[in-house]
């Protein structure tokens, strides 16, 4: 591999409220996944997160998330297939205005967390996702894990779509993530990640939880912007991709 | 005149709450103007409301409130021009998102009331939605009374502008309405409305409330639609205007 | 039987936008459920109708929801224990503090529905809501359906509980309500309600689907005020219990 | 004096957002203003602030606001008499219900700064907020600056209310606070606080920003708590305060 994208979500602060590295982080990066005002960020920090992500270079993207700011938007609610359908297209027509009135392109599309998980268990939440992307702007790319229910949904709907792999995540041996729940599932350390990643970057796989190695179809890297010392993991992480002569590229370069 | 257009305020509804009179309206009018979800709206009610107004031929503008749902967007928030900016370049996108689900043009914005008056006394406001509405789509129509603060400002920002004429309210001699608190501001009567504005089509001006007439630009003629007995004020006016010849057509083909 | 209470949800109005027929129904009912503003209701409305509440002789209960306003809080929400008991405080506090600003008890607490079937499959949730209300004021009365996972939660942590009957719902044979998806599940013809009511009264019992009769432990009937001719429906059956000689009073007195 | 009551405001966080130092500057306070939930605060944050008071033996108080959380509750509205009322009873009942179920009394009020300054300008909504307080419960204390027409409207209303020096901020000879406007007027040098603070502790009076001093009718200080450096000032302060041998007690014991 001599390519790859990195991608951070950006753009959750609301209002009076601050979080995340978004000024440390974004110039490490080459593709932004921006909130869109529903489970985080609102109207003013789009603009300020899209404008600094011009001003770095870095792609941008949308995250729509479910309507629950208190909630942060982790609790799964049970909204319909429409509901979706129309929240998705909702935020990322927010997002889009923003990137129009800064002249930027809007690259991709990515769903909070919590979404990709209410798929798995309903195929017609994805449906609803890929429609409403598609609706909006058929060149836009669906990034997510290969593999995933919504992936196959977007693929199938025909939109580019982009696999993801995680360099703080243990593996299992089916190239799912390892529960949050089990002891190790999250990698903390800065040197660790960076080894996986380079394994990855080498070999296109990932060591498992078992022991073993998983096959990793990925276009790009994600990181985690929000937890304690995620700026300069990020930053080590993206010395030494550029240091072993890896391009960093927007995910829209690649798919 | 031989032609005129027929606007009025649509998809006011919030989740399981039903405001204004949207499947009776929509038909007569040319150019409906819907809310985007701050002070009236959400988006299952946005994408519905297009759809209606895709299927009886009705042109879509946006209709931008404050961040005030409680409030319906009517109480004056002493918000900054950046944040008003905002807010305008957040909805708009909103709904051009679903007017390209939909396939329908997005054609004019139309401020909720709230915001017109607020620009009256902070041109600096003026200017952060005429630079909104530019920067989102600097092919958009800005419709509002001709001659007001934001009027000129959208003009002198190169945005082609709409006039508007009310049909149900009274005129001062210098064009501008009638305070709602002074007794006869508000035309309820049909017939008088229907005369008004064949007087308004017949000499380009309209009727004062000190017993003279004043000249009007107006492409367009507004009608609220969420007063008692709207639904057959804006029937009855619409066939009229058809009657005399006149043909209703969306302000986007006028300006 | 000789007394019996009336209980309907009130308050549900929001802002400008209205929503049933509060005014037309609280003199017929003895018991009103107030929104409490999470998933319907304001702080204006709330008092606007205790204070109707006030001048109709109607005892006063919140009627505290999920914090989904665009849903009707009627999307399940996966929310912990703790943050169902939060929300419960909060608005049991709310709709108590305009009680004793009017100078009215507060009387009882009943859950939005979907609260209600939340804690039929997460135990956990039921506690929450019990120590919730008892944590607030130990002598309010939970009113709910008799049998339920709620009812025996909220009499095992020693509040007051009272039992509704349904007066515009079909019964299965053993007492559950028929699922609102089968055919004949909702009763809506007026005569046939009071009839039912009657039975009740009577017997202590009431139909099922299946053609049999069950017991139905109640100190309360339940209507729904927001169905198309509901308040009709309400006065016909005040009415007619009134007719009877039952008595139609507070369920504060009953248990 | 030989007794004094510190205040700060506490409970911004919300949902996943956290704001201030709650953590550190609960235990050097005697009276903790707690958001509501409008401006800053969720149910959750305040449940835990409360208990966060209780464990430190500081006295608790409502902190009621605009509901404007994206704008942190600082943008004027024009709302009304009545809209105010409602707001704090709401607001005012939520907290004092945690307050129950924590089982500690609720000792005060203090208004969000939007209000107060909205108070200055329209007289008939500082009798809202007195109302309001009164009504929920006519033995809380209302804190605010001595002289202001929320104090006087308070005190007219029959509620004990409680003055506040500013120990940061800088004074005009007529005894209002030096427009933050002006350099000078915020003072962010600990040894400066401690050293004005000693001054009033000893002589009643503060130094003003024309060269002069000036009488202070204040039973509180107010200390900033989200300023950077604030807990380290705060503690600084107290310690002060405790080395001169006058005791710092909840500001209901002192009026």
């Amino acid at each position: 591999m001599n390519q790859i994208d990195l991608n951070s979500d950006m753009g959750e602060s609301f209002g009076r409220y601050k979080l995340g590295n978004d000024e440390l982080i974004m110039k490490y990066i080459s593709s932004a996944n921006i909130a869109c005002g529903f489970h985080a960020g609102d109207p003013h920090v789009l603009k300020y997160t899209i404008q600094m992500a011009k001003e770095a270079g870095t792609s941008v993207g949308a995250h729509p998330g479910l309507p629950d700011l208190m909630g942060f938007g982790r609790r799964t609610m049970d909204v319909s297939p429409d509901e979706l359908y129309d929240f998705c297209v909702y935020q990322i027509g927010a997002v889009r205005a923003f990137c129009r009135a800064l002249d930027v392109p809007l690259q991709h599309v990515k769903c909070h967390g919590i979404l990709e998980t209410m798929t798995t268990r309903r195929p017609e939440l994805a449906e609803a996702v890929a429609d409403a992307v598609k609706d909006v702007d058929a060149n836009l790319v669906y990034m997510t894990i290969a593999g995933t229910r919504l992936y196959q949904t977007c693929k199938a709907a025909g939109l580019r779509v982009a696999g993801e792999v995680y360099g703080d995540r243990a593996y299992n041996d089916d190239g799912t993530l390892v529960s949050r729940k089990l002891p190790g599932s999250l990698i903390t350390d800065a040197d660790s990640v960076v080894e996986r990643i380079n394994r990855f970057l080498d070999t296109g796989s990932m060591p498992t939880y078992e022991g073993g190695t998983v096959q990793v179809d990925a276009q790009s890297i994600c990181m985690h912007g929000d937890t304690p010392g995620a700026a300069e993991m990020i930053r080590a992480l993206r010395e030494n991709i550029d240091k072993k002569g890896v391009r960093v590229v927007p995910v829209g370069t690649l798919v």
